[in-house]
């Protein structure tokens, strides 16, 4: 039995507060274990120089730790006055990710930003914020699609993420931090509700694994997303949000 | 009648959900009508160099803007890779006065770090930060002032800010945004429910201020405060805070 | 008696030389006792953004230590790479004080930088920062006001600064360094020859202090301030500026 | 047939040019078709505070362009201030991949940096930098795995890197430039010779891919790298490289 | 005799491998005895603000130490998020330099930037990268030349550099690192083949140098140089430019 | 005849008035001409690493140009965030020429800060800074010298530095920045009573200048500098400095 008495391919369980903020076009604050993350998306005219004039949106990410996310106080990136590498990797990937999710054309010359400020990092962060990002999203563009300012199906589909490792030679889905620590393997992956992937992203901290134990890791994490998917239909019918209509499949 | 609908003296109701946060020694969501703050108190060992050897301890404060704490999305400071001016005037006022509630000797050579995120700016963000602080400084000084790491009456008293202005000639308390944009006078102040005065920051947007007027905005500054440290004595005794021990006064 | 021989509430002895530089529009050496400070003027077209279109002008000022204004050589702002809190909180103060003394509509869109550079520093920078701005502003608006660039009462009245201590119990005026650092309480007042306040800023270094003895400090400043304003007066008089048609009162 | 004339899962040429500089402990030139990196490894005494005193080893990498790598000229990192974050992302899996490759017990604490500086940027960089980074590797640890400074079997075993990638619904191993641009799908894949998996990064740059296409561009790329470790391996005993006392397998 | 073997005048050979990147206009891998140095010339359409609707253009370098172009490690420059005073210095007199073998009106609002990477330092860095820059540009205008873009005559005259020193009271022409580190003298001349002086940069590093010895010093320098200019005219020979169109004299 | 009413090789009028500043061991105002310089020489003990345990002393210079010391106002260093590339290379010449002036040994592990800060700009402030910056050197040092901090000897010898450039082909002395703005060629020269030279650095604007122009320029510069080298000991004389004990020849 894992650290948290969960069974080795169980999610932890998801907890999602929307509208936590006034100003956000879509706000939430998502919480799956230990790990708790506020998202809040901004929709802006305008996108970069090498899409104007093209009718095509962008979505981008940032995604920051607060001080104090973590066991130790770590100064802001501000205070140090660039970005750390890993914070880079990560926003990089997220927004990756949830690009995948929008069709250009539908949102036209717009920005989409999505703000993930971690508040306590209890391993699976990334993963969260494209989980959360989505439904945030969705919140987001429902009145926009409604009143037009957007087409209709948005959205191509939905997207979840979740991360599955080796520990002991076990596949374990949705790692916490301590099994995080430990793992041989750490595999994070973004897909849809049909197991179409979407990101795969996996490195071994030790030997290299054999193709079969690959494919093992990802099979587990492919049957987790539909789950996470579920919890975002749920979380975003409760909120009255169209999805018929922001959809596109 | 204001904006609002509250009277001329009359506070924002204020409203604090303890512990949001798994890691910091003290940690509060701090909400003034739509102003929303998260703070986080860390109590590190150790002080600045100028400190070292002299058994006294410190007290620091970073603010910062969520990027959708206001209608328009703003870069994060990090992003600009400098920190704004008004950032560094504002976490100046709330270090130096939460610095004044500390005994030092008590602390000993500690460092108490107070992060204030600001979830949603709507007026008087700064002022939040001290008051939310100074109950947070207690709920991460309370179990050390229990197992002996910190002295006795580590804490001087208890302290609390607000702001009052002067909009179309009348004395307004716990100005909101809308109030502030169009106040000819904005005060800043920290104080004691004995009326004591930590700090006074206030300056004339327009026309200099008599010195009666200037006055008035003192007095109904220093009959807001002593309803706010209510607020932080019964959170607190809530929450189980030992304030006999914690307290110098 | 006081460290320099002074009275409780004397100033220390103003010495101003006029246009020590050959370039800014206005500028001067502003020295008040140990203190001294290298002010420079200067009158752009334009303003920023937010004002563009606005017909109105704006104030702003820029302050810096010398690497030895003080006993120890201290890097330069430029060296290190980033702007100092404390100079950010000060310069800030400078330019709202400043902006204070001017009429917008009248200056027009133009924009007034307010270089000041502390060549020695013993106290009392900040609010000498302001007393010497002033004049540099009129020394550099004078010819404008002439040649009728700016319109005529293009300053509102005339304002200086001090600082005002509490030192062993007793109130003292226009603090020197040391006596600046063995305060309980330092109030910066900024203010007009009618007791008028542009700017107070004021904090307890220890026990926060009671309200009489708040406004024991606040008179004290602003009985010395009108007497700055006749230091500015006689200096602008000499150098055969038109301050009627310069004053907006 | 391809743009360059290759057959589908057919690589492209490499030469490979040793010691083109005369500091680095290995130092090489990597050609795959029209991209160009020069790889220096330095082998430097001591490690990060987190691994001192452990006895560990470690690797660290950094990646940057030449400002002329591509058709544009682009501004330097070290220009703009910043580095970028495509380029964190990316030197961020050449040092996980390489550090994978070493057995840290035998280096020691010793700390490994491979400096990739890409003179012609023609599709992948990044992993040409893996696989000319371990040979580069290899070099500068032959000398001090002979005179005992290292110990034997400091290189687990020998790793490459590929890109593959669907373009038309066709699986194309080893992508350049302009069939990057029109991927529906690349990924990135570090491997052994014997098909271990060290890490795997793929994104859909459009719609999710299924499974079962996933599998065939792993496929492909685990066909692939084998071939150029052949290719190190001749490198490497041409240079006369003692791999038996290198490899730990 | 020299450490290296060389008379006193006797420049270092000289090997210059053309078109080693294939995107920069003009590229080439310059080496003078230990020295090796990445050139790469872009021409760019545009000119900086100061020269728009001038019809001139501008010459700017940009020079870069590889982090192993020495014994040890140094960090990179967009590392460390500043620019090395002495980078800055030395590519400042690279960019002057050639500025002066470029007529402005020939060139049109072109920008010619010179990149200057340095592989390997064994001194003269800045002299290679002065000659070694006239070749690369020559390589870059001609077919611009051709084709009428640039005007004829575009390339004044040839212009090369060398250093020379005085190393135990010895005139010693084109300083290695060893002889530069204890050189009592070292002088930087930048001239063209008739003896023409286009930049001279001497520095004592004890003893003032009596004036008799700074022109023994200067006659070898320009003894030097046309030595240095035959093998620019011998490469771009070898390379098929067009010298009568390119060059003005 | 000149601009300013001078003969070709006749210098411009030097005023300097001694200890402006309170606390720089040696502070001065230098002016010649419309060229306006605040020097402040500070004696710090302990060296750069390099230098630790050598016995041997340091000086560095620091150049900064105050945002008016021109027509139009300039951001400060500090605001741009970097230092200007133009004032790197000047600091870097003021530097080496005032270490020159020193003999490391005597002046054991202590390292001379000059700062150097231009308040107006008329030409020749790089030559002005050395200038000056020797005589407040000797003002900083006389003291220590004398109760035996430093060694006798301390000083090598006087320098001072002056500017000299072909204007319409004639040879002029000391250029004001109009004179240097139509410059063809642009001198500085450091160097000693005895024409002695310390460092030449020279750049033809336009065509290259033939060698016996440049040796006429020189002339006048070697010619200049005893000039400025008797104002220098009149007014180290005037100030009562013991220059028997402080220069070493």
């Amino acid at each position: 039995m894992r650290i948290d008495g969960r069974q080795n391919h169980q999610l932890r369980p998801v907890e999602i507060s929307l509208n936590v903020q006034r100003y956000p076009e879509g706000s939430l604050l998502f919480r799956a274990g230990g790990t708790q993350i506020l998202i809040a998306v901004s929709v802006e005219d305008g996108v970069r120089d090498f899409l104007r004039g093209s009718g095509l949106g962008w979505v981008t990410a940032e995604y920051a730790m607060h001080p104090r996310a973590n066991k130790e106080r770590q100064a802001r990136d501000s205070r140090r006055g660039k970005i750390d590498g890993r914070v880079q990797e990560i926003q990089r990937l997220i927004g990756r990710a949830l690009r995948a999710a929008v069709v250009p054309k539908q949102l036209g010359e717009r920005t989409i930003v999505v703000d993930c400020d971690v508040l306590d990092a209890d391993g699976g962060t990334r993963t969260a914020c494209v989980t959360g990002g989505f439904i945030a999203m969705a919140l987001a563009l429902d009145p926009l699609c409604k009143d037009g300012t957007v087409g209709t199906g948005v959205l191509r589909e939905a997207i979840a993420a979740i991360s599955v490792g080796l520990v002991n030679d076990e596949v374990l889905l949705d790692l916490c931090y301590r099994e995080d620590s430990s793992a041989e393997v750490d595999l994070n992956v973004v897909g849809t509700c049909t197991q179409g992937i979407v990101e795969v992203q996996g490195t071994s901290e030790d030997a290299p694994i054999p193709r079969a134990q690959f494919n093992a890791l990802l099979d587990v994490a492919l049957l987790g997303i539909p789950q996470l998917i579920d919890v975002q239909m749920a979380t975003l019918k409760d909120a009255n949000v169209n999805l018929t209509r922001l959809l596109a499949s």
